[in-house]
């Protein structure tokens, strides 16, 4: 039953008798599993190799987490992309932490391994690197599919990009996999490991690739900084109302990829009643994520919020009407969205307001000028943030004595 | 004067104004040329580049010599070329010491320095590896002609291959090169020093190159293992008479390249009588390398030999009659060529006498099997080697007492 659930969804197996052959052994396999250390936010997206990691578990193997910090700590050498700062050994560390953190909600944390590679790249040096880089070929190389469009397309490769998939597959000889299982858009890595473990004299780990989940826009492959995601530490009501919107065509891989739904009744509940399919498949995370006593909740929620209602359990904000008595017992619109919490700065709440992104007792507001007395009430921005506002202290306005 | 001799022959120079600039500036420029660690024999092709630095010498400056030890010790990690073993830190050293005392023939080494590449390239480590070629891009060094040509012809290229000339670029930075001379062939590096060095925060090499010098047999670069060379420590006569067999096409280049007979002279006398003008240069380089004494004994060996004679002055070999006396004062040839020290083994002695290459009183012998008196006689190998075999001791045969 785990060989299934392990091997669900795999898109390619390199190779696949070999790989059978190694499971029916006996012999606890490593398996292998890098990590990027610079995005610790867990989503369903990493989930689908995770489950299949538990699969693998739960049979007796050794999970071995990578985490990639090595070249975390480089950074971007040619200074070309400022959205990977060089991070500090502590930071990769922390990282590492909390990825193991996340991870703990889908497999056996205690069973597992977490390594850092820089632990062995470190200690590489230029005649080790030469003759690493001596095992391969500028043409395997660029067989990679970014390198070969950039390549094609005369935009610049520098030279130690070429050297990253090395450092990568090293890992599989440093740890000595049996097994290493990535995403689809990481093939030519791991195979990278599995030439250099032959040119190191070591058996050549089986490659095991799944296919990328796609997001919430329905294109692009699931990330954090496209916000198509969902991520597995969000409250449950988040996380069931993003899953209302995963789009019909992909609902179905949904299922398959992030659940122990079996495929042929997803695939029927999909076909019946595409509504009732969402539902199942939200209230199925809500549970996997935060218990089966979190759903009904989550339900409830979206059930009123959907409908326009405003919900009855939110976070309560007490403003002292004594601030606003030389104002005639009035506060702007704006210093009223900022007091809620809704926005940093009153710059922030005059671009959400012009957006028609905050409510006040589930009306839009559009005035950014508005002056509102200070009466209780409701304050909301987009559809899941409401605020309950209180005016806390003296009520009638005293003259001077 | 010296600045004309330091550019004698030169064929581009990046960049030229600038050069002049830091000439004039009054400042000890520091030198730079790169050293194969494996090649220590010099020859006149080496000397083309080292008398331009004997001239930069004279202005003051410091000529840095860099032993390319760093690739030396690492040999050929891909294995695939076994002309390339790997070297010791000893054999290095050894190289480096023999180089400069044949380097000593033509430019005073106690004023300059020289330098191992290991010093600084064996420290660096995998990240330092990645910021080094970060610098560069891909279709920057595929701009390298052999590059071009390999990649162009599907060749396998190894990843490490790439890595070499930001190895030997990066030495410009480690000793702040001011200048660095080399081969035509060695600009695509020497390019690569100085744009290293602009990303290291320095200013940027001035990069000088010379020609190769054609060797004897007028169509490849003189090297040692096409044995188309002149060696700076060959013997006068030697060398006298390699240099007549200088194709009468490339002698020119011969004089502006590796004399200081100025170019005008040269070009007259070639043009006059090409065979005395290569009597002129090969007594030129006889001075050079042997003093004016040396001259005339070459000349003469020459007029003799080239003749067909016996030189007057030969090595002597001793050999005792009594050796013979039970092959009734006989010696097989095969025999006579080994003790003579023409031939290692009686193996190599039976090629040579079957290339018809070696001659007994001027004659070429033929038979392998031939049986000779034990009286004394000339044997000869080619047309330079000449040994005066003397049969020494009992002279008369004594029958059984």
């Amino acid at each position: 039953m785990n060989k299934e659930l392990a091997l669900r969804g795999a898109v390619q197996i390199f190779s696949e008798d070999s790989l059978l052959q190694r499971l029916a052994s006996g012999k606890r396999l490593k398996i292998k599993l890098g990590a990027d250390p610079s995005r610790p936010d867990l989503h369903l997206g990493h989930t689908v190799i995770l489950r299949r990691l538990k699969a693998f578990q739960d049979m007796g193997h050794e999970i071995i987490f990578i985490i990639g910090d090595f070249t975390g700590m480089i950074g971007d050498p040619s200074g070309k992309s400022k959205t990977r700062p060089k991070l500090t050994l502590e930071q990769t560390r922390e990282n590492g932490e909390s990825y193991l953190q996340q991870v703990a909600k889908i497999l056996d944390t205690q069973k597992s391994t977490i390594v850092y590679n820089s632990e062995w790249l470190n200690k590489m040096n230029f005649a080790d690197v030469i003759n690493l880089a001596s095992k391969y070929t500028l043409a395997r190389t660029l067989e990679r599919d970014d390198f070969t469009n950039r390549f094609r397309e005369n935009q610049p490769i520098s030279l130690h990009e070429l050297l990253y998939p090395l450092a990568q597959g090293y890992d599989s000889v440093a740890v000595q996999a049996d097994v290493e299982v990535g995403g689809t858009d990481q093939t030519f890595n791991l195979l990278v490991g599995r030439e250099l473990q032959r040119d190191y004299g070591q058996t050549p780990q089986e490659v095991i690739t799944f296919p990328l989940l796609v997001g919430l826009d329905g294109k692009e492959k699931m990330s954090k900084s496209l916000d198509n995601y969902i991520g597995i530490a969000e409250p449950p009501e988040i996380m069931y109302e993003k899953a209302m919107k995963i789009p019909d065509t992909i609902l179905l891989d949904y299922f398959v990829l992030t659940t122990d739904i079996p495929t042929e009744q997803a695939k029927t509940a999909v076909q019946s009643d595409v509504i009732a399919a969402h539902k199942m498949y939200a209230a199925e995370i809500v549970k996997m994520y935060h218990g089966e006593s979190a759903v009904a909740d989550a339900v409830n929620r979206y059930n009123t919020v959907a409908a326009g209602a405003i919900p009855t359990n939110m976070q309560v904000v007490e403003i002292s009407q004594a601030d606003y008595l030389e104002n005639g017992g009035k506060i702007g619109l704006l210093d009223l969205i900022r007091l809620a919490g809704l926005a940093p700065s009153n710059g922030e709440a005059r671009r959400l307001v012009q957006g028609k992104g905050i409510k006040i007792d589930n009306k839009i507001v559009e005035d950014v000028q508005l002056q509102l007395n200070c009466e209780n009430l409701v304050i909301s921005r987009g559809k899941n943030k409401f605020v309950q506002v209180n005016f806390v202290g003296t009520t009638t306005f005293q003259s001077e004595l």
